[in-house]
């Protein structure tokens, strides 16, 4: 199963992920399709020569043609249209997408799917602020992480191929783990730094601080202009991990104000060098 | 008492915001001396145009013919400078500085100078994650916000001379507000953001997320890189009305926490579209 000998992809969910996506594997040669709701993005994205042909519902045609299908769509309504149009899918036919959560879906999605389907959970970790593909870019992959979650359902080939896709998208960095260690690892990475975002953002309404704020406190509410449709339903799907690592944070937090409460500076400090050492690790390298 | 007619300026400590008041001041054709630790940032200072003269003491003449003086340290050490030293200040001079915090130290140190040497303390909200003179830079200032914290003991010449200097150094925006009110703010906006940075960044030590980190967790980290020496410093000097920032952000993660918790989607999301919001008031007009 390799990408470049596959002719037809099809994208379900034309938005900003999705369509960064077409515009991505269009330099290639492929013959691009897309299922989405607004006639809108399918009317804009023919214009611009990002797809072929689009469709706003679920036709036959396309999915049955397609060899590949990429799915960017929110969790529960992956799941919902998989089982309503999944039979539709062809043998043969690589299916992966672009979900934030993994334990969640990837084994019902895979039990899910016509025998000879494989899907091959992914989750490229690039966004923007904006969404609708009107706003799409491949520019957001340069330098991002493409996350390949397999199970023990998987073939090789079908790893391989999804691996190859990311390639294809110009991302930085193709790693492959459990769809479990993605979520714990997301949970601490991505959903932790946005409940944090919201709360540092929601915790003090007193209007002066509009006037006076600077780059720091801009940095770390950058996040907190949130999708709340998304991250609502992406939080609650990785409920007992993210908890945990609010846990982490919390008790973490504690013990730097317990130093303050104590005057203890030397501990203070001791937290301050640590946390000046680790973070040198994470710089990127550009 | 105008900034434009003064024509001595004593810069004491030399590191990355005095040797940035130098340059943006130097422009302006004033005569520019320092008093700092190492004699190596005098060297650069003086090879580099940045200063005129400069001194590894507290120079009684360099002291005595400034007609306005700029203190670039550590809250505690200006106080211990302005004890010993103080007296050789000169009647009519403009006294001011960059401290982080105001409280502390402001009426301690007005109440320390010689009969007719006026202290206007401010903040300049700019800075860099390096340090030392070789790294000033007066872009440092541009955009960013200048806070001058008088108290009743200040002229109204006084306080519009150390205006005068933030708009000539070509700050962004200039505002006068108590040292009470400064302290409050910059307990939320920077105190509190460098609380949960550093909680973040030492909270969590699997070593797997170095690989997997994306914009947002180094968004929310940037600042976790931090001189311990520094913050320690004024975290303690302005502890209670940071324990109240702190304890405000905490109750609010807690409410956050709590919804997830109890799987109540539609709190959660109310929670995000307040952050979503508020957080549009904070982006910065470029």
């Amino acid at each position: 199963m390799l990408v470049n000998i596959k002719k037809n992809i099809l994208i379900v969910g034309l938005g900003l992920l999705g369509g960064s996506y077409a515009k991505g594997l269009k330099r290639y040669g492929f013959r691009i399709t897309a299922i989405t709701k607004e006639q809108s993005s399918i009317d804009y994205a023919i214009e611009n020569g990002i797809i072929d042909e689009g469709s706003t519902f679920p036709d036959e045609r396309l999915i049955k043609d397609a060899d590949i299908i990429i799915f960017a769509l929110y969790p529960h309504v992956f799941v919902e249209w998989i089982k309503e149009y999944g039979k539709h899918i062809k043998k043969g036919a690589l299916i992966t997408d672009v979900t934030g959560v993994k334990v969640p879906i990837v084994d019902e999605i895979q039990s899910l799917l016509p025998e000879g389907a494989e899907f091959v959970p992914a989750h490229p970790m690039a966004g923007r602020e904006v969404s609708g593909v009107e706003n799409s870019t491949e520019e957001i992959f340069k330098g991002a992480n493409y996350i390949v979650t397999p199970t023990d359902k998987n073939t090789e080939e079908g790893i391989e191929a999804c691996c190859e896709i990311g390639r294809l998208l110009g991302f930085g960095e193709i790693s492959v783990i459990s769809p479990k260690e993605h979520d714990e690892m997301i949970g601490f990475l991505s959903q932790l730094t946005h409940c944090i975002a919201v709360s540092l953002m929601t915790c003090n309404h007193n209007e002066q601080i509009e006037r006076f704020t600077g780059d720091s406190f801009r940095d770390l509410t950058r996040i907190a202009k949130i999708n709340d449709e998304m991250w609502s339903e992406l939080f609650l799907a990785n409920k007992e991990k993210l908890l945990k690592q609010m846990e982490l944070f919390e008790e973490q937090f504690k013990k730097l104000k317990k130093t303050l409460e104590n005057d203890d500076c030397e501990e203070m400090r001791k937290i301050m060098q640590a946390s000046t050492k680790r973070r040198k690790k994470f710089d990127k390298e550009l």
